[in-house]
């Protein structure tokens, strides 16, 4: 499986797109845009940059693609005002990997530009977007030519499935039940993407430059903690109910593992230290099923049952329907909507997120 | 009507999209490549620079959209090597207007970069493509930003449908009816749009940076002349033949013009004249309806009449579905295609194609 080319979010805007399924992602951005609003606007009064360039990676498509750069640009535009500088030309790179709904983002464009204009004032600089398709382990952008990334919920996703999971099994994702070898892949992994993806930032930051992403991680020393494999757990139960009915081959569901990776803090800053290029300004952790949110803020992820199935879905669907076909997606869900219906009035799931600023030095 | 809005080639790879129907086109890139070629082989060899940001403008989707740039890049590789410098790094920017569909040469640009690295060795430089969506009557990249610009078959449409051609009455294009006055409106408007685009295009690109495009236009000083309205005029008569049956009603006709211009060498070289950012490095008139061509060239044209209306409803379809509604567009183009094969025994349209090479001075 190239995960490079089966990897992207639901399209379109219909019931199953990921655009209709993607709050609790955007309550993550709201979450987390105080810090990369702070950053943003103390770079930008490090030096009065006149053109900015800003890359949101992992942009995905729907309201939250562009909601982060309005957020930046907003931010630095009432710093701006306050300080009385002149207006910035902004150039907006939005990545994500080819077979991202770019078509969606890219109409949705011109109205996009009105409302900032709108809001902004007359004043507002031009504010350039173009699109840039492709695998953030690798470069994306020339050297030397971005002020400041962001990536919100993208970074989970490793670059391919690891090698040496034969003995996961009827898991999909490291779980209680997966042997050693099976952490050490998953880990080996993220070690080398994530090592490569900071590497390949560090050559496209400007000096001075920032990057500030959240991901999914965990608190646990281990990976197959519950905290972590939750909803993938949930998955395989259901893959595992359908292997049971004769709907999925067993061969089938045991070559099959989900890419993705939720590192501690300590396991970020190890690798952010080991490649060298970047100073940590500070790294957060917000756990969800403590009181650091409003009881408002996960109503994407405690809602009811039938939406966390259609939020996963929009998330997993292309990856899992070119492993296992387009024709059994629907019986799959409603499957998983029953099992984590079951599941929900006795477990707490938690929700681990850790946002981590860097800058890379001048 | 947002011509920005409802402007773009029909999407996809289906039967009656733009990428199944645009051969002609495809056979005017190969006709017109050898300029474009030796143009951006002598930018090279004026400054060997090791990055180099090539645009191309209007780039639809399907084959053509990759084919220029694919073109440009091996012959510039060819000259590199052949002098023994080092390898070059590619920024390669598709514009097109918004609505044009991205997603389809997005997801064909891993297998295209993987044929482009076979084609040409190992040490083929990184070549990264971005989609930039917009209307090129206004900015579209960062100020000095880009070497070379390459447009095919796109700056005859206008940024929006004249104002004024009321009298227009039952032609949808500049026809032998049309009063004096609609003649003017379409100049004007070319005028505008294409000092406009000069304007734009010269403070994007760095000095010594060339543009070259290739647009249909005329020789006749007659803008209503049949050799550039033989198309649109046989279109008008599929609507009015539909207006006599009661499936449009006439008001919508009559409010219905298309928003391109052919224009003549003599009127580009005004325009570059008065907007005074370029030289013209040359122009040259490819005339279809002589001998320039082998007899293979036209297949496109020349086609079938199936063929024929199948390619104007992937360019037109669009525009034409926004207006009078998506429901009449099949009968409109079996009307069509029976017009053209009628005519077709009688009359011998005529092609005329511009090429145009200017350079922004150092």
């Amino acid at each position: 499986m190239e995960v490079a080319q089966v990897l992207h979010m639901n399209g379109g805007v219909g019931d199953l797109s990921y655009a209709t399924n993607s709050r609790l992602q955007s309550k993550v951005i709201s979450m987390t845009m105080p810090i990369a609003e702070e950053a943003i606007v103390n770079l930008y009064c490090s030096t009065f940059p006149t053109t900015l360039t800003i890359a949101d990676l992992g942009c995905s498509s729907g309201p939250n693609a562009l909601m982060p750069v309005s957020q930046l640009i907003e931010a630095l535009e009432k710093a701006r005002r306050k300080l009385r500088k002149e207006s910035i030309e902004y150039q907006v790179l939005l990545n994500d990997l080819p077979g991202n709904d770019f078509n969606t983002i890219f109409k949705s464009l011109p109205s996009f530009l009105e409302r900032l204009k709108m809001k902004i004032g007359p004043d507002l600089g031009p504010c350039r977007v173009t699109g840039v398709p492709g695998s953030f382990y690798g470069r994306l952008f020339p050297t030397h030519s971005v002020h400041f990334i962001h990536s919100s919920y993208s970074l989970h996703w490793l670059s391919k499935v690891p090698e040496g999971l034969e003995e996961n099994k009827r898991n999909i994702f490291m779980a209680e039940t997966s042997p050693e070898s099976v952490l050490k892949a998953y880990y080996d992994q993220f070690q080398k993407d994530f090592s490569l993806f900071l590497k390949c930032r560090a050559q496209e930051l400007v000096g001075g430059g920032c990057m500030i992403f959240t991901l999914p991680g965990r608190k646990s020393q281990n990976p197959a903690s519950r905290e972590c494999s939750y909803t993938w757990d949930l998955l395989a139960v259901a893959l595992n109910d359908m292997v049971s009915k004769g709907k999925i081959e067993v061969e089938k569901l045991e070559s099959f593992n989900i890419p993705k990776y939720k590192p501690t803090p300590t396991e970020i800053e190890i690798e952010v230290a080991k490649e060298g290029s970047f100073v940590v300004d500070g790294i957060r952790v917000w756990d969800v099923s403590s009181n650091q949110f409003s009881n408002n803020a996960l109503d994407g992820f405690k809602s009811s049952s039938d939406n966390v199935a259609k939020g996963i879905r929009a998330i997993a669907e292309p990856i899992l329907a070119s492993h296992f076909g387009d024709q059994i997606m629907d019986e799959l869900f409603i499957k998983y909507g029953e099992i984590i219906a079951d599941r929900k009035a006795k477990e707490k799931p938690s929700l681990v997120n850790v946002t981590v600023s860097l800058t890379k030095p001048k």
